[in-house]
């Protein structure tokens, strides 16, 4: 049975399931993985390049947010149940008994990552949230990694149910399982170009579905007048690690930082090791962006850093205002990769109303700022960064994304194609999930969840009869 | 100033307004539109051809959500503020204090519908919502009703903050105003034609934006056996006023309907007034439409109804399974107007399956049941009705939409574009909004909703520290 013909036939089993189950199963998906860790993590390491005190990392983040999910389907908020009752006085006339709540939307299609080979891919927070929603997985699985994408989704089935859970390889094979009619969602975490051609894809099925893209993100980061005065040395060290970390392979990687004057950050780049790039596909990417961004003038080299067979080093630069508005079309495009643009800005300039003007939608957009500091400016400032990025973060780096309730990965377009929802947190099961409403239902036809005895003892908010708004008279 | 114009101005004034002021214009424009019914409703009678009555109805209805979200707005629950306080021994290493909570998107277009003058255009439940939400709304008017938009607009705009409300007009001044890169999100109610070709150009921005359209809608119904032998006369009656009621032109009027024995209708249409349609376009549509189900083979007229300058009274057809399945093209696409096909089915087939073959998405699916009727062949057929629709409705018709809180309207493809949201009921501000997280803030930088002294009392749910997921072990 070929992955789409599986995961059709268990979506209805997932749907009708008790989320403890689906609970259940998730914690045996995160043992499993946790337990074959010395076989993926180097399988993992030989795919990707990427080192193995990062990748035991890596795997544990996806087995915590495999827990995580598993603790979000048992507990069932996630269902929004809302039982409004009925009510014959209300001020529109008669109004009939409503039991709304959350269903999964069917078969999920999930392109996988290039750089998070565990925690954004086969067993990563894509699925996890799906599986978590009553949603079977078909993950197209990332050409950088294919070996562990097929391993980890056997040591998975051993304990998932019958077609939960389902890898594919391919570009052709992943628009032809994009285009068909039993997908009903798909996530998407890649670059801006694949990203839009997916998307378009998405929408122009005869039934269109929703389309959940991640593609890139400059990740624009400030640093005060205060701040830099303050503690300019451990600014610096912040910066190179969070550059330099995994190559830069991060969607979260800080790819513009403005300082407001000297910033001497060269020497905090010393002694980086080379890192292999995770594919060839990403060193073509990333060698020809730096070539433009090395060649474009008024641009000064702080760090050249290198690119070979062998591996990279980071690459750090630094202009003003007026060249990165000038050259914006290639000064302003991510680097996937080790490379920063440093601007430097005149203290007092509206440095927020730049932003807006020239920086498109990010993940996150971060501040350092001096212990106790305020102004007008800076409230501006942060008012700017808000409208541009999911994430707003001060006195740190956006790489290291905590995986909790309140976590937000996602901002306005580029960054994602739907700044609505998440990819990260538990919020992002939302994104796998449609409401139902029945409506005068006989208590022996409704689902366990609108049911008043409960089975499946989820939260349930009821508004009673009586309470039509209260806002003044509707008297007229 | 242009409405585009306008509304740029007034998205940061809105943005970073305490929700009980946009609730306090909300109400203040309620009671406004309210104060002018007696002028606004023969005007609206006048250029759509509706009742005194219904339109009369219909502006309470709108006042009344203006007024519900006025109180969504003011309690502050549909921000989702979540703290994750920070946690020093989180099980992946050190956590950060997050803050999230959910802002305005900016600036929303809203195609207003044909038939609904005012709870689904100008002063209605896309504007209401997105209001509440703080998105100031240009409504691009119906053509079928021009001045009355103009006039709610006014009547409104003497109580509604400078830019929150504009209009404009024809088709071609939509299509720009959605190619504007200030608009952020838009909503529609019409056609699917137009719906999926304004769907494609939103998708097609520069910077792709959420389109939420709600297009068509079969609203099948099933009458069981038992409920057909219990209360034949009562179902007729029920169903032809759901058909004929506003000249049928609503988009839950039931357009299929599945009996298992004789069905005598025809006496229940008898004496229908003839019934002006809203306007040209829709009477071309409609004529069309039905002259394609009466002209298909195998179809029995059961009323003839009329088409005529004066106005139209209903059409019922009968037909079989065998037939809906031989012409599906044809007989399963909406007429928007007072036509609906009667489908004989044998008791005990599988007509379950039959649905989930044939029928697309719908807002609304429903069943007439029998008192304590149960069986597994029903079970399937509520299980297939919830896989198609938005609303599972039972022992009623689906027109006439309770604007409650647990209300959804919305459904799989064509019934809306985007069937994980609602256009009416509370849950419909979730549309307007998008998730922004605060990472380590200084409390005097925080937004209100997320301090912990809390000014604007708005609901908080907090995850301390110290609750890393619990299911087993994370040793590994």
């Amino acid at each position: 049975m070929s992955a789409l013909d599986a995961a059709a036939a268990a979506a209805p089993v997932l749907a009708q399931m008790p989320p403890w189950e689906r609970a259940q199963f998730l914690v045996a998906a995160a043992d499993a993985l946790l337990a074959a860790a010395d076989e993926l993590v180097p399988l993992a390491a030989e795919e990707t390049g990427l080192t193995e005190p990062r990748l035991r990392g890596e795997i544990k983040r996806t087995a915590v947010q495999l827990k995580l999910f598993a603790e979000v389907a048992a507990a069932g908020d996630y269902m929004a149940v809302r039982l409004d009752a009925a009510d014959p006085d209300f001020v529109l006339g008669p109004r009939p008994d409503l039991r709304r709540y959350l269903v999964p939307l069917g078969p999920v299609l999930n392109f996988a990552a290039s750089n998070f080979p565990f925690a954004f891919s086969v067993a990563g927070g894509d699925t996890a949230s799906a599986l978590a929603a009553g949603c079977p997985v078909v993950v197209k699985a990332h050409p950088g990694h294919p070996r562990l994408s097929d391993r980890t989704a056997q040591v998975l089935n051993t304990v998932l149910p019958a077609g939960a859970l389902g890898v594919i390889h391919g570009q052709d094979e992943g628009v032809a399982a994009l285009k068909d009619e039993r997908i009903t969602a798909a996530a998407f975490t890649g670059s801006l170009t694949a990203g839009r051609a997916l998307a378009a894809i998405a929408a122009a099925r005869p039934r269109p579905i929703p389309f959940y893209g991640e593609l890139g993100s400059l990740n624009p980061v400030v640093v005060t007048p205060g701040a830099l005065a303050e503690r300019s040395a451990e600014i610096v060290k912040g910066f190179a690690a969070s550059v330099s970390g995994s190559a830069g392979q991060l969607c979260t990687k800080p790819g513009l930082l403005f300082v407001p004057g000297e910033f001497d950050a060269a020497a905090a780049f010393d002694g980086v090791t080379p890192h292999r790039l995770l594919h060839p596909g990403i060193a073509d990417g990333y060698t020809h962006r730096r070539d433009e961004v090395l060649g474009t003038p008024g641009v000064t080299v702080t760090v050249e850093g290198s690119v070979t067979a062998g591996g990279v080093t980071p690459t750090l630069v630094e202009t003003d205002l007026a060249t990165l508005v000038k050259h914006r079309d290639t000064l302003l495009q991510e680097a996937f990769g080790p490379l920063s643009v440093v601007v430097r800005y005149t203290p007092g300039e509206p440095l927020g109303a730049a932003l807006t003007e020239l920086v498109e939608g990010s993940l996150t957009a971060g501040v350092h700022v001096a212990a106790g500091e305020d102004s007008h400016w800076l409230r501006e400032l942060v008012t700017a960064l808000q409208a541009l990025a999911g994430r707003v973060l001060f006195n740190g780096w956006p790489t290291g994304v905590a995986v909790t309730p309140a976590m937000q990965h996602g901002g306005p377009f580029p960054a994602t194609t739907n700044p609505t929802t998440t990819s990260v947190g538990t919020a992002s099961i939302e994104r796998f999930l449609r409401p139902v409403v029945y409506q005068d239902a006989p208590p022996s036809l409704l689902p366990e969840p609108l049911r008043d005895d409960n089975p499946w003892n989820v939260p349930q908010l009821r508004s009673p009869a009586g309470q039509s708004p209260t806002w003044g008279s509707l008297a007229g």
